[in-house]
């Protein structure tokens, strides 16, 4: 038997989860830029922001097949009496005629063609007769501008098309290649190293034994790094123990721009990185939320760079990466929409014991039906990670005295989808 | 002037969206299977089901700091007269204890550590007086149980965990970590050829010139396939020539498994398509869909390969990939939801025009708020790109006789997220 010295449990200030995310929102790091080919771009946030380099279309064109014509010669047509139009040329997109449309005049042209000198409408294959000889009859009265695709209707030269610090997206991609960008400058990705600490880890490959169980944590995280925006690094495991964790964070911290460790952030006789940080003397943000679960999620600065302490239980883990560290890299990556998405739901589920701590129950979202609903799934233990199957969603309930009914008004943040801008409307509204 | 021969019209059959995407899914092909390192699955879609291989956890384990206990040894425990117990051994978690609990002993133990024999129940830190030379004060009775995550409570053994054709994300990552998974089998990606046809387009890289465009389809497409969990070939562009169109085409078809061609679709002179098809003797899916934008998507069957044809106007392009392309990779796949995610939303906006084909408008819904709330951005024509930027749905106006007023419930089409069942409930509910 290991000799245990009785030590009192440290006191820790408990602060509220909005605390410590804008504490973490203080602090900043710088990324680099880099350029990337546009094949390359997708998920990438854009350093810069895009204007129109040219106005959309950049000239006038025809949206159909059919005819240029100047509408005045159409001024006096009607079914009765058509007007007889002499056909001076047939252009496809991508050709500029070189003629010019004179009175009685008229051009064949396709869609995306440019709209010939001297017309100033277009009539659509379909409402032209065409007899033969280079003529065609026209019916109908048609007005100037009739179906022209004006130049810079779409778009004017100079106008902001996107943001820097927007994730670039299919839509984004074909407005950089509209405007001629073969390369694209967008932020570097944040290096995100991550070390599981915990004697009980064993490696995925390796076979279970009594008393371990397979290090998730870290996989799981470089995951969600990678769906933030970051690059992860897996930099391994380490056993309980105080001298090997504390070198190897100061070695992890050498190749990244933000370090996330796993485990050690209780009060337990192995959880070593309180003492850690102390050794370090890294400045501490936090180790205390009023949540769950994940209340023991730690943070600290060091040499300007984060260390993120998260907790060894998997779903706790979970939630302290989203809530903390996602909002983070986003940050540095410009994007404005830092924190996970909001929408309000109604409870499904009685939450009737009250908790003095937030909570935030793993759910599933299912769109399908007029009105989304939010259903709690898997065991709601912080050492649960079967409920990270099925979930897309984590409900809010907000910490206090009373539970909460089915049918109360909850916030449901979305794991997937665009961020929200803070703060969070966290009400809950009670169903009568 | 090139000589045109006057043609009629070719009568084309209107199909409704949802028969065209029905003639879509009645399509297979079969993609083979591969394994990939667990730390590159994320994204990917699983070729297998995945069930727990053991227990979860593993064993009956603490979930706090704390001392494991014979509960009976409290029985009589108070304040008044607390029970005093020895302190036979200490572990941290990844150990088993080779000591057993006894009457009047306990072990110390930490989070995550397996329960010593013995003992049936865990009493927080918190909750014990430590008093020196090994031996504790308890003042309250427990209850076997207490404080102990049994092995198996998360999930059992043999209980399926993940399906095939789920997509890979963070908590499904941290389960095939849990259960050893190193590799994963996963679909092999679908290879979707891309060929932009029009004698107006530019490379990216090229300045403008009078008439001409810069390809900005293939690109977009390619970013829209990735997220669809295809890997874009981009093939480059042709002119409008029919034999030159042809001969890519058939090149083309040997390096993918979908092809997908942008313009020369509609009816005008230089719109090869529907000769192309016809020379290939592919058969015909449909060339005409009761939609804007893009009524003129096409789709056919060759040897076993689809090609799509997709319209040259890029938001007639943007729409029809989301709405055709995107289900028919999904499936072969083996996802479930296939379609665009469904959201009903309030119209923001009046739309009071009829038209007779249903209307699928680019826009943008802001979740924040406690209603979701859908706005049209940009231009609502088809060869629009700039309303592109923005959008993150699409609003669905099902065509008719009759105009949509604000405040009308509509189905709106999410970009982003997770995807949604056929089929969809288009009704569009009048405001009063």
């Amino acid at each position: 038997m290991k000799e245990v010295s009785i030590v009192p449990i440290e006191k820790r200030e408990i602060i509220p989860v909005w605390e410590a995310a804008s504490r973490i929102l203080e602090q900043t790091i710088t990324l680099p830029t880099e350029t990337v080919p546009l094949e390359e771009c997708d998920n990438r946030y854009l350093a810069e922001d895009i204007i129109a380099t040219h106005d959309v279309p950049p000239f006038d064109r025809s949206p159909y097949d059919g005819f240029a014509v100047r509408a005045e010669d159409t001024q006096c047509a009607s079914k009765q009496a058509p007007v007889l139009l002499k056909v001076i040329d047939s252009i496809g997109a991508g050709h500029v005629s070189e003629k010019t449309v004179q009175e009685g005049e008229a051009v064949r042209l396709m869609t995306g063609a440019a709209i010939p000198k001297g017309a100033d409408a277009v009539i659509m294959l379909e409402l032209v007769k065409e007899i033969g000889s280079g003529k065609i009859e026209i019916g109908r009265v048609f007005s100037p501008g009739h179906n022209i695709s004006k130049q810079g209707e779409d778009t004017k030269q100079g106008t902001p098309i996107l943001k820097k610090g927007s994730k670039i997206h299919p839509g984004a991609v074909a407005l950089l290649a509209t405007f001629g960008y073969e390369r694209v400058q967008v932020m570097k990705k944040p290096v995100v190293g991550i070390l599981a600490t915990g004697t009980e880890l064993l490696d995925v490959g390796q076979e279970l034994v009594p008393g371990k169980i397979r290090n998730s944590n870290a996989y799981m995280i470089a995951s969600q790094i990678k769906k933030a925006g970051g690059e992860p690094r897996l930099l391994g495991k380490m056993p309980d123990d105080l001298e090997q964790t504390y070198n190897g964070i100061i070695a992890a911290l050498q190749q990244c721009d933000v370090l996330i460790t796993t485990g050690g952030v209780s009060v337990g006789d192995f959880d070593h990185l309180p003492a850690i940080y102390k050794k370090m003397e890294a400045e501490l943000l936090f180790n205390k939320i009023a949540m769950r679960p994940g209340s023991v999620t730690s943070a600290a600065v060091y040499e300007g760079k984060l260390l993120f302490g998260l907790s060894g239980n998997p779903s706790a883990c979970f939630v302290g990466c989203e809530l903390f560290v996602r909002p983070f890299l986003l940050k540095a990556l410009n994007a404005d929409k830092v924190h996970l998405g909001v929408l309000k739901t109604e409870l499904q589920e009685d939450f009737l014991k009250p908790n003095p701590f937030t909570r935030f129950v793993r759910s599933r979202v299912e769109w399908e039906g007029s009105v989304p609903a939010a259903v709690p799934v898997g065991l709601d233990k912080s050492g649960s990670v079967t409920s990270l199957a099925d979930a897309n969603a984590l409900i809010v309930l907000p910490g206090g005295t009373r539970g909460w009914e089915i049918g109360s008004e909850v916030t449901t943040l979305l794991l997937d989808g665009e961020g929200s801008v803070w703060p969070w409307d966290l009400a809950v509204k009670s169903k009568s």
